[in-house]
C-alpha cells in the first residue's frame, strides 16, 4: 500500500500526461484548465486506495480514476453555469474565463473523454466499468435536479434530502471505490460491500459539511462558515429544525430563510440558535454518526486482511476528521 | 429487407417505449419532449437498414439506433441554448420552453442515457459501439467547436470547412452505419467501407445542402431559402467564392456579409448573383458530384450481394433527391 500523498501525485501527474493541449484550442484549453485548477483528488485517490485493498496494481486503475475525476469536473463546469457561479478554487470557473457556450460544449467533450477512458481495459472490465460510470453519472444528474427543485419547496422531507446528497455526493464515491474493486477483479460481493461503504461515508461526509457550514471552525473549514445560511440553503439543519415540530421556530426559520441581508451576521445568529434550541444541531451529529458507523461496520463484511480493514477506517477517520 | 418507413415507424415505436416518464419529472419530461418532436430520424433508420445489408436482425440493432438518436438530439438541445434557437421542428426548443438550466442538464442526462443504451449488448460489442460511439460524439464537438471558431474568421480554407461538416455532420451518418455492421458481426473490411460510404455521403448531403439554402425551391426546400446569407453563415459558396480569385467579388462578398439588413431580398439577389457569376455555385455543385460519386464507389468493393448494392445505392439517390 502507498501513502495518500503518493497516491495523488502520482494521479496528478498521469492525469497531466494525459491532458495535453489540442485542436481545436478552444475546446481542450477549458477542460486542461479546469483539470489544473487542483483540488483534493478525493475521489481517484480512492480508487487507486481500493484497487490495492483489493489486493489489485494501482497503476491499472489510474484509467478509471481518471475518468471520475474527469467526470467530477465535468459536473464542476456545468453546475457552476447553472450556479452563475464566478469563482471556483480562488480561480475563474470556466463560464466565466471563456463563456457560457465554451462552459457547456467543454464539459460536454469532458463527458465524453470520460468515457474513453475505460477503453483499455478488456471488454468485460471496460462493460462494469462504463455501466457503474453511466448508473453513476445519471444519478448525479438526478441529485442535481433534485436539488434545483427543493430550491423552490418547503416541505422536503428528510428523505428526500438523503436521497438528493446521495445521489450528486455519496454515489460518486462509492462508484471511485467500487471502480477499484473492478479493476482489482475481486469478488462481486466484496465490490457491493466496498460501495455501500462509500456510500454511507459518502453521505455522513456531506451531513457534516451541512454541520461545519454553520457550526465549524472558520480557519479550518475551508469555506465560508455560515454561507448555507447566507444562500438560505435548505440542508439538514433546516429540515431537522422545521421537523422539530415547534411552529414557533418553523414560522421564525422561514422568516429568516425569506430574507438576503447585506450584512448577514444577524440572521446567521438567529438561525443559528434555532438550529441548537431545537435539537437541530443535535440530531444532526446523531445523524452524521449513525452514517459513519454504517461505513465502518460494513468493513466487518469484507473479505479482506484485519489490516487492509485497518487502513480503510483510518481513512474514514481521516476523511471525517478533514484531515485527508 | 423492410422499407424504409417501416424502419422509420418500428424506430419510433421501440423510442417511445423506452422513454417514458419518470422521477425526476423536471429532468426527463424535456428528453421526452424533444425526442417526440418529429424529424425524418435519418441516423437510427441508417443504422437499421444497414444491419440487413450484413444479414443481422434490425431488431437487435434498435438500442443502437436509439444511442445515435438520442446523441443527435442531445446536441441539438446544446446547440440550440448556443445558437440561442428559440424554434425547433416548428416548437419551442428544450431551453425556451423550460429555461437554460435545464436544457444543460437535460441534454447531459441525454448523453449518458445513450451510452446506456449500449448495455444489453455483450462485452466486445459493447465496447465496439461505445468506442465508435465516443470518437463519433467527440469529433462532433470538435465541429461545433470549430463552427464557432469560424464564424470570427475570414480566412477559413475550403479543407478546413470540408474537416468541420465531416466532424460535425458527416461522421455521425457514417458511425449510424458502421454500427449496423457492427450489429450485424460483418467483417472489419465490410465495417471500414460501410463507414466511409456514410461518410462521404454525409459530406455530399452537408454541401448540398448549402447549395440548396441558396438556390433551392421554396416549396420543396424545407428550411428558408436564403437564410445561410441572411445569418452570413461562410459555407462552402462563400469560401469558393472567396477563393474565386476575382479581388472585386471578394470585396463585395465581404461588404454584403457586413451587413444584416431587415429586408434581406436585395442582400440575397446581390450575393446569389456573385455565387454564380464567380463560379461558385458551378464548383459546388462539382464537388457535390464529386463525394455523392466517391460513396458510390465504395459500394463496389463491399462483399455483398449486388442486390444488397442496389439498395443501398437507391438509398442514397434518395437522400441526395431529398425524397427519404
Amino acid at each position: 500500500m502507498q501513502s495518500i500523498d503518493v497516491y495523488r501525485s502520482e494521479f496528478v501527474s498521469y492525469m497531466e500526461s494525459k491532458f495535453v493541449l489540442q485542436e481545436p484550442v478552444n475546446l481542450y484549453e477549458p477542460i486542461n484548465y479546469i483539470l489544473r485548477l487542483g483540488g483534493k483528488r478525493l475521489r481517484p485517490v480512492l480508487a487507486l486506495l481500493t484497487t490495492e485493498i483489493f489486493d489489485g496494481n494501482y497503476k491499472e486503475a489510474l484509467d478509471a480514476a481518471l475518468a471520475i475525476e474527469v467526470f467530477h469536473n465535468f459536473s464542476l463546469v456545468h453546475d457552476d453555469i447553472m450556479d452563475a457561479a464566478p469563482v471556483r478554487r480562488g480561480q475563474a470557473t470556466v463560464h466565466e474565463k471563456w463563456d457560457t457556450n465554451t462552459g457547456i460544449l467543454s464539459g460536454d467533450a469532458m463527458l465524453i473523454c470520460a468515457y474513453q477512458l475505460f477503453e483499455n481495459y478488456e471488454p468485460t472490465t471496460f462493460r462494469n466499468l462504463a455501466k457503474l460510470f453511466s448508473k453513476t453519472a445519471l444519478q448525479v444528474c438526478e441529485g442535481q435536479q433534485y436539488d434545483v427543485d427543493f430550491e423552490s419547496r418547503e416541505d422536503v422531507t428528510l428523505p428526500e434530502y438523503l436521497k438528493m446528497i446521495e445521489f450528486k455526493t455519496a454515489v460518486p464515491v462509492a462508484a471511485a471505490m467500487k471502480m477499484g474493486g473492478i479493476v482489482a477483479n475481486t469478488s462481486s460481493e466484496n465490490q457491493e460491500l466496498i460501495y455501500n461503504f462509500g456510500l454511507n461515508l459518502g453521505i455522513a461526509f456531506q451531513l457534516q459539511d451541512d454541520y461545519l457550514d454553520v457550526f465549524g471552525d472558520p480557519k479550518t473549514f475551508g469555506k465560508q462558515v455560515g454561507g448555507d445560511i447566507i444562500e438560505n440553503k435548505k440542508t439538514i439543519l433546516f429540515i431537522k429544525a422545521i421537523e422539530s415540530g415547534s411552529a414557533t421556530y418553523k414560522k421564525e426559520l422561514l422568516d429568516l430563510y425569506s430574507i438576503q441581508p447585506k450584512e448577514p451576521a444577524d440572521k446567521i445568529e438567529a438561525v443559528k440558535a434555532i438550529f441548537m434550541e431545537s435539537g437541530a444541531a443535535a440530531s444532526t451529529q446523531n445523524a452524521i454518526e449513525s452514517f459513519t458507523q454504517k461505513a465502518f461496520l460494513i468493513l466487518n463484511e469484507l473479505d479482506i486482511s484485519e489490516e487492509k480493514k485497518g487502513v480503510l477506517r483510518l481513512f474514514g477517520e481521516n476523511l471525517m476528521k478533514r484531515t485527508v
